[in-house]
């Protein structure tokens, strides 16, 4: 505990979405103060905080500002840019790092990781060029598959299904046409879960309950902890979670989503990808969990040790609002078993998560 | 609900300590913003929103300023002035308001409003000056009893034992010597417990367990919910706080301390005090109840339904941390039942509530 951070520091989270409020207001609670940078105006994690600035990811003197006004520096999305982190850690320690964050930021990385590590993943192959599409679907990796860009894709941005060859140039000019991306085979799963784990920089490491989470036009739409996994194929996906922590020298918060095939004794995992940060599938723990993914995250940070993972309901659901749906908020909060979070946007745009209701069930 | 604030509507907050922080905490839970007004730089509150005022209780063009840039104002304690809550109820709902306030801010009016609807106090007389406290030593209030201050005493301050005629003068030089005091008879209690309740603005009313309380020099120690009383002894002191807060039209959380005297059949409640606001024994509710104090008290001042109450364990702990025992937060921390909450306070004075630590028993 010598390195551990005291209440009072100021932990400098990047990105201001609703995942670095929600981390804001989880180190409020222990004390630890936060400071945002973001560069929109209207991030929804201005609001809870007293210190912000607005600034682009590659503006050095604000950076270097930034760096200077707190103690430790977390990030609440993947997509900053590298070079953005290893400017602040020449300053200030920044937690998870740069390399954690190379990592995750290509889907050809996590792969190639989880597979040194012994774990499995769908198979794959590096696509550069329609050549190469045409290619790979001729070969090893017949259809379906799926082709995405290594980089910068989320809720199911970048993005396109192969089911016939045929469909190749319509699927490269759908993410793009550029080089950098990787082809999936398809994987007919039965569910998918992640597993939402924390390191601490002592390396000490604690994982929540495996959560199986369904998806609607590739967003989240809910997650149940716990997952319907025996518990042999949870201890492998938390194993493997562990294994990929320690080869990345990570600390703090971070999720794998798995797919689950086969059932009984032929149930197995695939890794589908890392994410380095808290998790949409974790959000249950607000409510579910001894210590919420937030809180555990700002503890890893700031040096604290690990906090409880015990779950606190025989099960727990979360589930997502998405655009129009946070217009249900009186129905919502007039319902007794409901517990909302409100993301505070301004604007319910299509596919925007707006917030999220958690029950504590059975 | 048509009268309800939506997500996205500003709270302002009379004071700024950690009542007003927690507050704003549970609010961007909901999507409500916080605007805290307070006259201390260093609010503990401040660091949990985007906006403040600093300025003071009586300062009428930082109020008007205040008032303009929100849709209902609370308050996070009992001693803002009436004349505050009156000058601002012109131009924007405060909730609760200022009847609620001037019978709160006075001994006198809490007992005998109390008295008045069929509750049980302590005997207590008038005393405005020294002959008054010798006449009521000598008549119906015998020794030991109390003296207080009518108004603006919390934690015990603005209070002096009784313990035999002869220590009158004494007594009364302690609490200043004043006119505006109690003479309350001492009550030989079994034990404190208090009742936590919300009103809506609708007249809905809601109460969390009753809660028993242990004090130490005056503060707050330790509350365990549920208090170890009969249920009848409990429905009396919730129906108690229904009537006052109807009395009042009170719209918010507020707080009944009683004293319970007797056992079994004998057994007695009789009010101590009312604090119109979200109360240190009600802290529990954080981790233990579907819904906190906190956030009950927000959605009422936002004209939202009130939430759940309903305990989440056997039973809850909450013990506070007071001046130097923050300096154990290292060993909270690495403790996996206790759950901290730091109130952001950067100076550790002696009697100073610098944080609590709750615990979900059994």
């Amino acid at each position: 505990m010598t390195t551990a951070l005291p209440p009072g520091s100021t932990i400098g989270i990047l990105g201001g979405g609703q995942l670095g409020r929600m981390l804001a207001l989880a180190g409020a609670r222990l004390g630890l103060r936060s400071h945002i940078f973001a560069p929109e105006e209207d991030s929804p994690a201005f609001d809870v905080t007293r210190w912000h600035t607005r600034a682009g990811y590659r503006d050095e003197a604000a950076l270097e500002t930034f760096a200077r006004s707190v103690s430790a520096v977390t990030l609440e999305f993947e997509n900053i840019p590298v070079g953005t982190v290893e400017f602040l850690s020449r300053l200030v320690p920044v937690r998870p790092g740069a390399k954690a964050l190379r990592c995750a930021q290509d889907r050809l990385n996590e792969k190639a990781l989880a597979r040194e590590l012994g774990a499995m993943t769908a198979d794959f192959a590096v696509i550069d060029s329609l050549a190469d599409l045409e290619r790979a679907l001729a070969g090893p990796l017949e259809a379906p598959a799926v082709l995405k860009t290594r980089r910068f894709g989320y809720d199911g941005k970048g993005q396109a299904k192969v089911m016939r060859r045929e469909d190749a140039a319509a699927a490269w000019a759908a993410i793009g046409g550029k080089p950098g991306a990787i082809l999936e085979a398809f994987v007919p799963f039965e569910r998918e879960v992640s597993v939402v784990a924390a390191r601490g920089i002592d390396g000490g490491f604690s994982a929540f309950d495996v959560t199986e989470n369904e998806h609607r036009n590739h967003i989240l739409h809910r997650s149940v902890a716990p997952a319907r996994i025996s518990e042999a194929t949870g201890r492998m996906g938390v194993d493997t979670a562990r294994r990929m922590a320690e080869a990345l020298d990570y600390v703090g918060v971070f999720a794998i989503e798995y797919f689950v095939t086969g059932s009984g004794a032929g149930e197995r995992l695939l890794v589908n990808e890392m994410a380095p940060r808290v998790h949409n599938s974790g959000h249950w723990t607000i409510e579910g969990s001894d210590t919420s993914q937030f809180e555990q995250h700002m503890r890893a940070v700031a040096g604290w040790p690990l906090g409880s993972t015990r779950r606190r309901a025989p099960a727990v659901e979360m589930i997502n609002l998405i655009g129009d749906e946070m217009g249900e908020w009186t129905r919502i909060a007039a319902d007794a078993g409901a517990q909302l979070q409100h993301y505070g946007k301004a604007e319910a745009r299509a596919g925007r998560k707006m917030g999220h209701v958690t029950r504590l069930l059975g």
